[in-house]
């Protein structure tokens, strides 16, 4: 492991304990105005659903993203604690018996299992609006017309037209097999659109020229495809590892991957590719862009 | 029936169609700038959830508030139209198997019968983002002041300290008798936040003084109160007219309602007493505020 691997990892780490730290005095005990009250059972499930000890990797994409083009960083904390408010509550609700019916994740009971399927269907519709809560309050502190963007931009990739609609299709997809299209426009959706919203936020935050903006929102196109793709790559070695053979829990789920469809030596040179995408795109910061170069090759090559 | 209240009927029913047209609009088959695709089925479950022919009762609380107010009332449309959302993304999810569940509504099957639990739940959360995506978009013609107001007093009259917090007290109720302060708290936070919000609402489109606000406030608390205690005199009566006695559905609900607690003389004399106290409240506005009063004499006496 190189060095710098072995700094951004540490960066990483500190990066999600401020999260943390922000998510657990926002979801306090203490009653916000215009908050009648704040019913225990429900806080309980929601600290569970989001105080998980996370890598918060959408944060830190929000924050580093504003870093580089100079966005306050408080403002950016709270921008990036709001986006992994939408993240956990569609865990939360994907974890649900009628839906992807897990019992576990990272280890721990999900929601539903500890806490009654009805607190898990209110604890991840209260981490949605909780979400939209945390950009427009006044400890936020942006211009409104920066929160009603980063509001606008982030309701756009949470849902019909993007993370919750990427649900819907893989859903749909049950026991059919995408092609690539599909597949492309299905893991945009799911997985793409948040990890998309987490670099363009970073530019609202800093105020920047739609040029930056743009570039930061392909910048994290670029990054989005390849976590998709080592996730995918990541479900077929703990399969080979486990099972023996290489592609059949992606052909027995009935899904397909991209990775399933072109095998592992195109992967490879896609994650590559991209990475190199993603390092150019940035070229034009010089030093300054490391961490979200470094960013981009850890997402690349992640292991769990 | 005073000629008053048929001229009231009438301008709720216009109300109501033309948040329809506006609601049917907005959940087009267009795909909105920066969404992805927007996936049929769960485009037709949101639909299903949203276009229901319902009174629109807090669309037109809006939109009467802000015209006394005299706020912008293409602005006030689409306001009513995103809390529409935040109330019909409630119903679905409160009509799931794990929540109430609930087959029918209005005399249609509910989401999840006609969709499936997963649609039904994907369908409310993406109901509840959008609230906030009609709120900040270029379509909505407020200040970007204005919008964080209304988003940020929406998103707390929706969430764990508002409707959804009510509703998991609602559910932490079952098998248990609450006493006056406890129903009081789950009746505001259930049903009373979102129509607090509806009359608060026409002050901020209106850009109306602090006084005003808080004016508009204290109407929205003393109307959603009115709308408690009918809905439960209505359930007493309708108890009696099916079930032959009269607290017996309340008991064996195990759920107290103030209706249950005092009495239907006592009920009575409170729903008056609020009407007086919205007619108080609105007096300074002389004969414009003729139609808040008749709504929240409509409140007070409706039969469904």
């Amino acid at each position: 492991m190189s060095e710098n691997s072995v700094s951004f990892e540490a960066r990483l780490r500190n990066n999600a304990a401020e999260v943390e730290a922000c998510l657990a005095s926002i979801l306090g005990d203490t009653v916000q105005p215009d908050e009648i009250a704040r019913p225990e059972p429900l806080l309980v499930a929601m600290r569970h659903g989001l105080l998980n000890g996370g890598k918060r990797l959408r944060p830190f994409l929000v924050m580093e993203s504003a870093a580089l083009l100079g966005g306050d960083p408080g403002a950016a904390l709270r921008i990036g604690a709001a986006l992994e408010c939408v993240h956990s509550y569609s865990l939360v609700h994907d974890d649900l018996p009628a839906m992807d019916d897990d019992d576990l994740r990272r280890g721990q009971p999900t929601v539903h299992i500890a806490h009654g399927e009805a607190n898990a269907i209110l604890a991840g519709d209260s981490l949605l609006t909780l979400a939209f809560d945390i950009i427009a309050a006044p400890e936020t502190r942006l211009k409104d017309r920066q929160k009603t963007e980063l509001i606008l931009a982030l309701a756009r990739a949470s849902g019909i037209g993007g993370m919750a609609g990427g649900q819907a299709l893989d859903l749909a997809a049950e026991g059919c097999v995408l092609d690539e299209a599909g597949i492309t426009t299905l893991q945009a959706m799911k997985t793409g659109a948040l990890i998309r919203f987490a670099c363009e936020a970073g530019a609202i935050i800093a105020g920047s020229a739609d040029a930056e903006r743009q570039l930061m929102r392909q910048y994290g196109e670029k990054i989005g495809l390849a976590f998709q793709l080592a996730d995918d790559l990541l479900d077929l070695t703990a399969d080979t590892q486990t099972m023996g053979k290489a592609t059949g829990k992606d052909a027995a789920r009935g899904k397909g991957t991209l990775v399933a469809l072109h095998g592992k030596d195109w992967t490879a040179t896609q994650l590559e590719q991209l990475v190199r995408g993603a390092e150019d795109l940035l070229s034009r910061f010089g030093d300054r862009a490391a961490i979200l170069i470094e960013a981009a090759r850890f997402i690349a090559n992640r292991r769990n």
